[in-house]
């Protein structure tokens, strides 16, 4: 396990019980969530997006439109702070005040920058989509030297990131376990159900390998 | 339908055809994210966390540690970005350019300010964890007075919303549509499991209906 030293940003003072500064459980939050929020500052004012994203090694791919105001602030250097989150479950204790989420909370500050190198920015758009669908890529029509200069991209690097994760039952006073409340877990995952081809996709064509097993990963209660 | 007013914060600079701002649109989905994210700026840095909501009316309600760093600024009037996401699909298009995810987000804008009324916290309070599993707050042990001081409650107005949507298949360019590639949306929903009662629950204490309802709800797929 790679264990981080903390910033005063990534130091928790809340249930520090929950905390891990451990690169690889980073990492995994990373690569399980479907998309993060990020944030910025414009003008002082916090500004807001879920996206999709991927991972080059230590580094968090981002892209989006130049039109966008929020990535025209992470192209140009800005401050920003990534927040990946995974939903396990709903936790039911004895008092409203003992009720939560079970959890894994990866949050990442840094400054993104632009990916302009053709190669490079091609590397990232890749696993823009293989993250979440490993070998779409190659069952695709090939990008277009086009699409990939329409497309901003910027890296953000994982290198002032924290974790947080909370799992197992309630932890309910010990005065409130023997009364006459039901107390414990609802587990939840998000799952997949069959592929729905598109409309006007020709016949005879069959879901590839990759979509095949993302679909089957998907259905499996962690 | 309500149609709210656009603000330049809430005109959206990219994908228009996806933008709404009916307030009922903005509403759904705050009240079926389990959590939501919260951002602020803190000495001009971006902050953020995800957190447990309820709503209560047209206002946002957050609680918290007196001791996070980003609920001591929400109380203090800083301005807030809140942003509610539910993935409900992979779209998977012929070309890379073409995945996308199927979504339903709603962004929200505004500055909190404390609950400190304590008929109106606990009102607030309440909506936290009825907004989630309508019914709990009578089936579980009432909140204490001590239990409603010791925690920080905020509401912020639902006044300067957004919401964008996108649902269906993948919208590939003409050129395309006739490759031997396949296309089409992978559904994906958050759902449940069995409840697990807590390992010190004693005998003979069944879910109630609260917990069974919200079980039944998460297990269809929408």
């Amino acid at each position: 396990m790679t264990e981080l030293p903390r910033t005063a940003r990534t130091t928790p003072r809340t249930h520090s019980e929950r905390a891990s500064r451990e690169l690889e459980a980073v990492h995994a939050i990373v690569d399980e969530a479907l998309c993060c929020h990020v944030a910025t500052s414009v003008d002082g004012s916090p500004r807001m997006a879920p996206m999709v994203h991927g991972r080059l090694g230590a580094r968090l791919i981002l892209h989006g439109s130049r039109s966008s105001t929020l990535m025209a602030a992470l192209a140009a250097g800005a401050e920003v702070c990534a927040a990946f989150t995974l939903i396990d479950g709903l936790v039911l204790g004895r008092s409203a005040m003992h009720h939560s989420l079970n959890y894994r909370s990866a949050i990442v500050f840094g400054r993104a920058r632009e990916i302009a190198d053709f190669d490079e920015k091609s590397a990232a758009l890749r696993v823009l989509t293989e993250r979440v669908v490993p070998g779409r890529w190659s069952e695709v029509r090939a990008m277009s030297e086009r699409e990939v200069h329409a497309t901003l991209v910027v890296a953000l690097p994982l290198d002032e990131p924290s974790a947080k994760i909370r799992s197992g039952p309630p932890l309910d006073p010990a005065s409130d376990v023997d009364g006459p409340w039901w107390a414990g877990v609802v587990p939840l995952a998000l799952r997949s159900s069959a592929p729905i081809p598109a409309p006007d996709l020709p016949a005879g064509i069959a879901p590839p390998a990759s979509v095949r097993e993302f679909e089957r990963r998907m259905q499996r209660p962690r």
